[in-house]
């Protein structure tokens, strides 16, 4: 039994909260969720591993280092150009996994469908986890059905959880990142969120955003191989660059500074962002995250990442320095400070 | 890469189902679930851990060998007489690795919540999750929250995923029941369906019938402690104590004989379940399980259980035996065939 478990636990009063109810945005991946999980669920489960704001738990069985984490997936619509629920919800996990360091072993899959869904979406979801799966190298290994009634769930919730093994000796986090350190992005920033967008409410652009929905564990991995010293990951879904980077300066204790010119976006997606009203900054994405790396290994991590499958975008987009906060220099060069979006941009991107 | 994962997977048209949509009793437990993931689940994700139709999946990472296991809960009402949602999460996932032999160590929670629902409800479930944790000493070290649109959801889905350690060396599961094997059941059954039933519908009985919520790990360490000779162990939950034996004389090949005279049944369950034309060898329960045990070991291990805690009612109730499917000789001497549920008897019971 670890200290936490041992832990006295009375029951205490609800914090005070300023929300009686739960609203969307508590779910958007931004300050209310942040405020939520940070004022709720970490003071009642306090403990160490809780405590320490990853993407999954790290812990030792025996010899061995390992890491859990899990995502629920209740993106709408079921289906959008590049991905679906199912992908989604085993890349998801998988890339999770992969932010902590590990090499994603097993998922398991708790499906809520709601009656009078259509037997074969349900097939073709399952066949789309399997399908991802199978390109990620995991296997899908325990699993739970549940049925609600009609009105009372939204077609098909998926949950997945996933186990990995972390066989190598860093020690991957927020309170790793160091003053000096490299910011570096995988990737062009905001498809998946347009792609959702676009199939939602029907909207044609002249050239098909599809969604970046990947596997990148991967590419993690090589990265590891090859010796590059990562302090931290993290992938950029709900709340998109902008939260995950505001986290990790809150986590971490470090400032960030980061160029608005070096952050790719795609023209169609930046067209896109200005028609809806979007910052692509706050945009979700589903196969993208940052990383974390002495200023040493800066290039070669760019460059090892830009010969590797997902990573073909790879760029540095900024530093870590001593103060707090997120700092983003435009392109006109002004210094603009980076928070957490407080509503909630794009309801139920994943 | 095991030999699962490295499979060539075709996406396979989709079975013939005579149910173009999915039912409330493709949840229930019952037969058509179980034809569910018999006939899509399973194939899609083929592999030998899945293919075990176990409580959870067992493998080796090191030299360690680990259970798995998730599971969703949608019990409508979310409080009633001794539970709520939270330690039913708690609880369930905790007895599903227990049922495999593992001692729990960590859990991942996973909330879906519907917007508009009271902040203080959410709160009240958390810190009977808290509890729930404590009591079974798991700790809980991964999250996720999502929210979906009032009207998509209904109030609060929780999915909880574990994993334990196993730290002995038998192998648990139906495979390993063998004939002459003695059935033992751990305590009454049929309290946790009567109590969220009446919970429903606002009914009142002359005494207050509670659910059978427990965790089960420490009551099934103690007999692996004690040298007791575990070959199977399911816990009783949707589709009852007929739905468990009849997976397990289907899974592990062998026949099955109960006594009904010998099955403990609280007398105001068993009236409850006459007024309400239900059977109580369907009713979910959350607390209790059967064993499958040498007939050497059997009068030992109902000796044991006794004298724990969640085990004061145990009792031998039948035999393995050669033939397959699992007969029920009842109390005025016939036999009758037990099979799975059709419909559903109690839909969102857990």
């Amino acid at each position: 039994m670890t200290k936490a478990q041992m832990q006295f636990s009375p029951v205490c009063p609800l914090p005070i909260s300023q929300y009686p109810q739960i609203l969307m945005a508590h779910g958007g991946g931004g300050k209310l969720m942040h405020d939520l999980i940070e004022s709720m669920i970490v003071p009642a489960f306090s403990n160490p591993l809780l405590g320490e704001r990853h993407d999954g738990a790290v812990f030792e069985v025996g010899p061995a280092r390992m890491a859990f984490t899990t995502d629920s997936y209740v993106v709408k619509p079921m289906f959008f150009p590049g991905g679906d629920i199912g992908s989604l919800a085993v890349n998801g996990t998988v890339n999770d996994l992969a932010m902590c360091g590990a090499r994603p072993l097993y998922l398991s899959a708790g499906f809520i469908i709601e009656e009078g869904l259509e037997t074969e979406t349900l097939w073709n979801v399952v066949n789309s986890m399997k399908r991802a799966a199978d390109a990620a190298h995991v296997a899908l290994v325990t699993g739970d059905t549940k049925v609600v009634d009609r009105g009372k769930g939204d077609g098909l919730f998926i949950n997945t959880a996933g186990v990995g093994v972390i066989d190598h000796e860093f020690t991957i986090g927020p309170r790793q990142v160091r003053p000096s350190d490299a910011v570096i992005l995988s990737g062009d920033i905001g498809r998946h969120g347009i792609a959702i967008m676009a199939a939602r409410e029907g909207l044609e652009f002249e050239t098909a955003i599809e969604s970046d929905c990947a596997p990148l564990a991967s590419l993690v991995r090589g990265l590891i191989n090859d010796g590059i010293e990562i302090h931290c990951m993290r992938d950029l879904t709900r709340g998109g660059l902008a939260s995950a980077l505001v986290e990790i300066a809150e986590a971490g204790r470090v400032g960030i500074s980061i160029e608005e010119a070096l952050i790719p976006v795609r023209e169609d997606v930046r067209g896109a962002c200005e028609i809806l009203g979007f910052d692509p900054l706050y945009l979700a994405n589903e196969g993208r995250f940052v990383l974390f790396v002495p200023e040493a290994h800066a290039e070669r991590a760019v460059e090892m990442m830009n010969e590797r499958t997902y990573g073909e975008g790879a760029t540095r987009i900024g530093t870590v320095g001593e103060l707090s906060g997120v700092v983003l220099k435009s392109r006109i060069g002004a210094a603009r400070i980076v928070e957490m979006f407080t509503g909630e941009q794009l309801p139920r991107i994943c």
